[in-house]
């Protein structure tokens, strides 16, 4: 086959295993499962797809393998488990994350029955597990990398993994925002193992620092821009609904929609929020307070607990209950804290290495923002009205 | 507003009309029509849509107007003609406009009936025609502009327009092939008026080779494509299958559907087709042949003798209809080649004062292929088949 | 004339002013001074001149004044000061800046002689001074406006001042190293004004967090990367034997020199160093230790007291004086760290606003390192003895 | 050694031969010759080195080798000469290739001289014939490489080497023209050996076509453009009188010299040339015309019969000889036109397969331009005289 150029990594080219592979339905999916979900509707020409990226996640990944000398079985394995990291995916992505686990307890990344042989497919297409069982490949290994379990799971899915180099410039690339463009080729050829970790090797503080700051100032700019949650959450929302939906899909049919699948059943079986989402006619702010400001026992809601704080902010403030949104988000963690260094001679976490970690830990408690969204017409209200159900000692 | 960033043209701002327009409906549904439909199944990174194409339109219209000295009411039709000007496509751009064309008559850059403030929208939705008339902008001239008519209407439509130099620019960074990457700064400053043409100012010859020489090299290597061709074929033919469907939608619903609607339509009315679209299981090519080799009856055949051709086929060789397709482009042409250049005091056409025009022609027809598709199953009986009821000469 | 082609900024197009300030000797003279000095020797395709930097600044500070709303005769001051910030410069830029400030006091920002008419030049050549004269240019305030001085003197050398702005950007692009893609669209819009201080507005503290990350990871990769530090301590080393030699050049006349004059000089009157810099013969590293090891007394040596050090440690290595060099940057400063942003209404500074500003001032000084060096057959018998002359508790 | 940063293909790692190599005097001189000299008065940004554009070339030529397949001792030898080409040039490249050429027979691809292993050097460097010698390599292969010369001379320098792939992706990264970003991902994958040829393989027409294409318009835009053009003309004149002049260099001194010792011996031995080239203050075009304009026997002119004319114009013009040069250039070629791609499974020459060689043909013959050159004050006597003297019927 010949190689398929990519806007980012100019050409990739595949083994027999993954062309296979890419010819799955499964993998096919991704075409319509847009990378950055709601954030295009901010950055117009951030369209690019998780298909795409997992090409990438594999180029990389190959490189990396190449960097690291391994020559073995394994690198069939990692670059299988790197291009299929994305398979389990819901439609919209992160978006759904939450609400199928909630359903089935599923993470994303947990794809151990996508893998298996006899899936449903029509009679001329083959399943994932069928490829992989036909190229001998173990399919529960390459699950586990995809968990990020072993020594190269940690390539797939890890502080260090190819997985965020290759998002971080596709991202930039695609948004137009330079931000994310780290040096990736540096990256995978700083890339060793210490005593079965993944690490950095020495000299490389500042590239273990450099991934970190790209992704916090995308994620201040791109992933967790205003107008992206609020799209975000209308979305959980509309799809909370979809599922409850005695005519909607199961949630078993529903973690296997496309984007495009998704956008037509909210049209039709939700109908006001769906046209809203399609037509980017989004809910305000009625509430965006700091972390500072919001009441302990509030952080620690779950999804019911913030749907009984809506359907009381609604009622308060006179409004149908889907005019609220009460999005709060997870406290600010930085994974990439835990990357590993080698530091005169010593492994290192990144966050014993470096004076940035702490400072990003408290720039990212900084920008969090809890945040209550509603039509309009209808934001003075529900602000009073969530105010008051919060306890909040907010005055603006 | 914020000014929109953008990844071509890094930021991009809007005056209130333009902002207002961007609002409506008509225009929102631009972010759902990918630019360059199939190609992305062989670039899979080409997935940007007519709704950035549409902003960066705007944006070099903005500055063509700038250099040219402009200064009047004309800025703003102008403007607003450079935004709009594929509200008139219907879903997956010109794939579908041979077909909306048989049935209305209509072409994608007549736009004049989707300019009328009274189109039904959603009680809290305002139409294009709305927001043109609260600004005081007279959609006729508008519409004109978008029909290319009257001096300006060249900046908007024509040889030298601004739809080409942005969709070469952004075609070729989203899908990573460099060809299309042309110089729009300096074309912008070299455009002039000589006697109500637009022009390019003297000194240009070579500049305005450039334009046509990336449009060549884009059309070889990602415009036409051939695997781009078939799934354009196929799809083409399933909305063909699918506007005859007495429970399909009206050709006036067609032509309003996004890509999404499309894809999903498709699976429901259309099934064996749209999942081979979705999932990219795509027809071969059972014929593959030049210009020399076609008699020119074939050149002639409008859509129903194609048709009648593919039935003919399809019964001999013993295969369903809908698995064989019979894709005839029309006559190679270089639309280009009318550009006006000022060489020695006197405006010339580009096709006069380069040689290349003559070359390009040339190599256009020695890459114009008529394809007769079909199931990689059926194939060889297809290609027998199609030689005999086309009386080729083909041996291969 | 016609807008200069850019690898950064596209086309700059040049004022009348502009134009002539282009052609004097002064300004042509950039052509000649290597923006990045000994970088080149560590990232070779990094060898852009102050003469394109200039450029950009220029064009930079016109777009500045365009989002700042400012329309009067300060405009042209502006945009000339911009223009002329670099002329101050000698030979190889910030590597000579120390040597003529111990000479003659002035540092390269201070450009009043250099505005003066009547300077020296050939019949048919004009003095920057002239340029100005004639078009009714106060030159005091340029060059109060080059110190930074006044309010529009923030926007051409200060914090936020767009000389940083042109070379991060252009630094990346000629060296390979992304960090320095900054977002200089978004700085710009978001500049103004608030009480004669020249601010980012609100909503933009990761916009100033981010210029400050560019800069510090450009320091770390590029601006400070080791070899370019040793071969621009031995370039320092050299031309002060240069300019000590009494064949050598006035003062006045080595300020004047340009990168390639003063490589000429160094070979004929420097040879040894001179050859060895110009084909990257380089030192090695025989002392390479942090902050924290460092006796308080050398952390303030001065450049005669660094060279008493180095004649002590060559005498006791027993080597000649030339081959030992000790290299004392200044204790590490962040000048960003002044920015003033606008947050929830107020004017902060950065450092008040924002948490990294602190760890970066922490990890700029976990950088920081004391150098001493020597030709590879040297390193040792010299690395013992400054270990002895500086009392350094240092072992290995 | 650590891979080095590269502007154009990000990292490249180098084999312990090269990174000898790199070592030496002779290939650190590439430092110093710019790889488009006298453009950087066109394009300021254009100031890259032959030093980054031979480790380019390096890089690309073992790329080309891994697609080639070739495995043995070849590789090193075909690496060594893809490092080396260029270290045959004189001081401006290809500006002094005329005169070196006159003046010692000597191509600057025939570097057998320079491999010499005994080749002058101080006593701490090696030369390049040493380092070969070292690493067990025939300098002589190395040498019948750089000409050209085998099957693998071809990969080196030929109608499809890596030279020119490397040149135009870097000139337009450099200077900013987008023209010269050809594809050469593409091209290496492409290549091919059928009998001894270096080929394209099939379906690469258009990938031939598009290099062609690339250098016609950087041709026109970038490599001659008519400033670099006169600037280049003067240069060379220049250099006529350094090497002519009794206190100046020998041509074995000169060929070696890089271009700062070439400015600054300018300035000692031709001042007034010197000056004008460092400061660009250029002559202007007194005669700027076709081929068809200008008579037979003139376009055979050698350099000695351009002297003569020069110096009868200069007469009758009544100014110095030195104030006006005429520049012929050599009769347009396209080298690439002998580009052998393989169409149907026949090798053609891509003249024979592409219509567009011919049309370029044309076009660079439309292009081809004599000029006469002189300062701006004598501009209008020495047309007049040069009219006369060439017997031009042209009157404008």
């Amino acid at each position: 086959m010949a190689p398929i150029k990519d806007s980012v990594h100019d050409y990739i080219s595949l083994d027999p295993l993954a062309e296979a592979l890419v010819d799955t339905p499964a993998f096919q999916r991704l075409r319509h499962i847009k990378q950055l979900s709601t954030v295009r509707l901010v950055y117009p020409s951030a369209n690019h797809t998780r298909f795409e990226h997992s090409l990438g996640v594999y180029h990389l990944a190959d490189r990396a393998l190449t960097h690291l000398e391994i020559e073995d079985d394994r690198c069939e394995h990692v670059r299988a488990a790197a291009l299929l990291h994305d398979i389990g995916h819901g439609p919209y992505g992160h978006q759904t994350e939450d609400l199928i686990y909630r359903h089935t307890g599923r993470d994303h990344d947990e794809i151990t029955d996508l893998l298996k042989p006899d899936r449903p497919r029509p009679s001329d297409e083959r399943t994932v597990g069928e490829v992989l069982e036909t190229h001998g490949i173990d399919r529960d290994r390459v699950a586990a990398l995809v968990r990020g379990e072993g020594e190269l799971g940690q390539v797939v899915s890890g502080e260090l993994d190819v997985d965020r180099m290759d998002y971080l410039v596709r991202d930039a690339h695609h948004s137009g925002v330079p931000y994310g463009t780290i040096d990736h080729g540096r990256l995978l050829r700083a890339l060793g193992f210490v005593n079965g970790e993944l690490v950095l090797e020495a000299g490389n503080v500042q590239t273990a620092e450099s991934l970190l700051l790209a992704r916090a100032l995308m994620n201040g700019t791109v992933y967790r821009h205003h107008v992206s949650r609020i799209a975000g959450a209308m979305l959980e929302r509309a799809c909370e609904q979809l599922v409850d939906d005695d005519a909607g899909p199961s949630i078993e049919h529903f973690r296997r929609l496309s984007d495009h699948d998704l956008l037509v059943a909210l049209r039709e079986h939700v109908p006001a929020l769906g046209r809203r989402i399609e037509r980017r006619r989004l809910y305000k702010r009625a509430v965006w307070i700091g972390i500072e400001s919001v009441p302990a026992g509030i952080m620690a809601f779950d999804r019911s607990e913030e749907r009984d704080a809506e359907r009381a902010i609604a009622e308060q403030a006179g409004v149908p209950e889907t005019e609220v949104i009460v999005d709060i988000p997870p406290r600010p963690q930085i994974k990439e804290s835990a990357t590993r260094v080698v530091v005169d001679g010593v492994v290192q976490r990144l966050e014993d290495a470096s004076e940035l970690v702490g400072a990003l830990r408290a720039a990212e408690r900084a920008q969090w923002r809890l945040g209550v969204y509603a039509p309009e017409a209808s934001v003075d209200s529900v602000r009073e009205a969530a105010i008051d159900q919060f306890g909040l000692a907010v005055t603006k």
